[in-house]
């Protein structure tokens, strides 16, 4: 039996980052080698976070899993470098300046990021793009549910999955509804002659997210460098 | 502009046959060639149809589309060999002799055979093998609802879509709902940690299926020789 | 066994009225009285039509069934309160003088009118008020799915749902989706901390608007002189 | 202001007190005045458990809530009866000598026993009996979801779904998926000519069965003796 992965995760005080903490023992083969926030402190379930300015002092790790701030990208990236680590990413808002430094080290190391890392939403959209490219005529709408607290509609998620549709060549259309604490409901619905097709993601808690991530990170660890995507992980190729 | 299609309808007096003669009209460039059926007669709609006697004496024909018996089968291959014809056949019960007749022909003409002509059945087949793919360590659940006369559970297309499933690594388990008058109704589930996909196609009328032989037949007759399937036709390619 | 019933089927032109000739055959214990229209003819069914202008010679009939425009609607009226038949109306865009003579008559007849014959419909919409007053807490939305062809958003049944639901304590907001040839389904939606109701309603085909008003008919035909709604029908106590 | 509703837990070492003592203070007008176990301890919110051996020493209460065993029970009804407080209770497997005490008891207190305190899933049964009264003719059927680690099919919740609509004079049939980790889905679907309902309940967690405990709680202490339900508390009136 092979040593366990050793992870670190950074941002590990953000509302991902307790996540990843309270769920990793529970993946096999894996090991938490250090959980780094922007203060030093100790997550809920008692685990020690450095803080970012130690950084380069972490043990040794090989995948690190970023649920930060653009602010503090840079600097996981660059230890991800220095130590050959494998890569994922959940942070969003990057610049184009970043975004240019995540392709560029995809050339030494194996990168991974999403906005997503659910794998059942990832899969929706390639079976609604799929879907779009075999019934070009067929009307396509995307629902989207989520909690009344929820601001932006339709959900990035639904416009994700819309651009899965048109580059399946469909022209999607988006209806929101914003209600009770549902976590997260997609459809992507085609209406043809006499027949319709209903593909529906339901997600039940917000772990999905963090589950999720950690297994990109455990499947990210044994690839060859190179920029990568959930879909890659779920093996599904692009036709 | 090019001139119209010319399709033979063989079982013109089936349930399938006669939806064909209906609907034939509002496909864009064809044309009735002509209808056969075990006897002589008209149409509910009043188009002649000829008996399988006469079989030899049909006018020109670019297509022909056979919703028939077995015992009729043989006939109208050998006439489509004879003519060069593309052949559409959704006829049941074949012998395994015949099945390798069909092969044969496929040499030398474009053959579709299919068992369900509805687009998003095949469809749906095809995702669900995807997901299955995708998503090995899910819990995978079939569910079909029709109406409350139809005899056998599974239905056929929720058999199909269980072998799809088994082709893309999973385990499919049924469930069969009888009641009132559904036409008919296919869910294929995936349940994961914390989240759900559901793959659902709804038939709202029987149509569905004569419209989709002649959509069939349509693209058949633009293909060179060959074996083809609905998914051929959807532009699903098999990974 | 009792005589059958004798019905009046006014506006038998129309595309109700066709229906209604159509599934007539269907309901035991009723046979066809009559059929009037505008103007004299014969239906595709082969049942012939009587004028407008001879509605007075019509034979005897228990219950006329109403489907017609408003000019026509008071000669109909008129010719129930002289034959003592039981009314069922659907015609719509009624004056408010026409309303208060239906009222009238309800003293004298069983008098039925509704803007929409399905029994699963105005169940839907009795189940939804109940509802709204048992979750006062729960965000209530309404989604309509029709084909693309329908002008107006939301539904009129929508909005009838939205007044059961408004008159339960809720406030409903709207959502439409217009695609394909969906025949017509209707959901309400009640979302509170931690769980869901759904209640949907789904027409197959537009032939359950004649079955309802055929079967209001039979029932009306037992009741005494009053007005009635499809909620009495059913047997749907106001609580 | 008036004085907020003192609870006491009993059970509050188990699942449903655990949730009990984590949700109460989101509950405005009510303050914890006891929680009770078996044994003596403190909860994971950091809250002192009392044992049940000094249950009569507990400080002044309203409202108990109890989530215990048959072996625990008499001694908390007993208390309320000696302190007047209103009963709530879900433990089940309560012997008829149990029962008959809890009825005897309601000549005194308020009391509310049910297996399932989620105000979606009374409401639920009561609209299933109400389709079932005013849908005679149509087809019904409970479809139950749950988790792959539940052993009983259908679920309690399905088979009082199924009295339900028995008792609206229906005649139910039964299927259950158990997949995932799916918390607890339940259908009633009605199906008749060219139309159909279903009615669909979903929890996302657990808590809502502790919510709705609470709720149940704030209710009962306002009204007179006497033996409620949860149709009581929801304003159900039984037709």
């Amino acid at each position: 039996m092979s040593d366990p992965l050793r992870l670190l995760i950074h941002g590990a005080t953000g509302r991902m980052g307790a996540a990843l903490l309270r769920l990793q023992p529970d993946v096999p083969a894996t090991t938490l080698g250090a959980a780094v926030a922007r203060r030093a402190g100790t997550s809920a379930a008692g685990v020690a976070i450095a803080g970012v300015d130690t950084l380069g002092d972490v043990p040794a790790f090989e995948v690190a899993i970023d649920f930060s701030l653009p602010d503090a990208f840079d600097a996981v990236l660059d230890l991800c470098l220095a130590r050959r680590a494998a890569f994922v990413s959940g942070t969003t808002g990057l610049s184009a300046d970043q975004r240019a430094r995540l392709r560029a080290a995809a050339r030494q190391l194996p990168v991974l990021w999403a906005a997503n890392f659910s794998p059942g939403a990832a899969l929706l959209a390639d079976l609604a793009r799929r879907a779009a490219a075999a019934l070009p005529q067929w009307d396509c709408d995307i629902v989207d549910i989520h909690h009344a607290h929820k601001k932006d509609a339709p959900s990035g998620t639904a416009l994700r999955l819309g651009d899965a549709v048109a580059a399946g060549g469909g022209q999607p259309r988006y209806a929101s509804i914003r209600a009770g604490d549902v976590v997260g409901e997609h459809t992507v619905q085609f209406c043809g002659p006499g027949e319709r097709i209903e593909l529906v993601h339901r997600a039940a808690d917000r772990d999905v997210f963090a589950r999720g991530a950690l297994r990109a990170a455990v499947w990210l660890a044994r690839q060859p460098p190179g920029e990568y995507t959930m879909n890659d992980m779920l093996g599904l190729t692009p036709d």
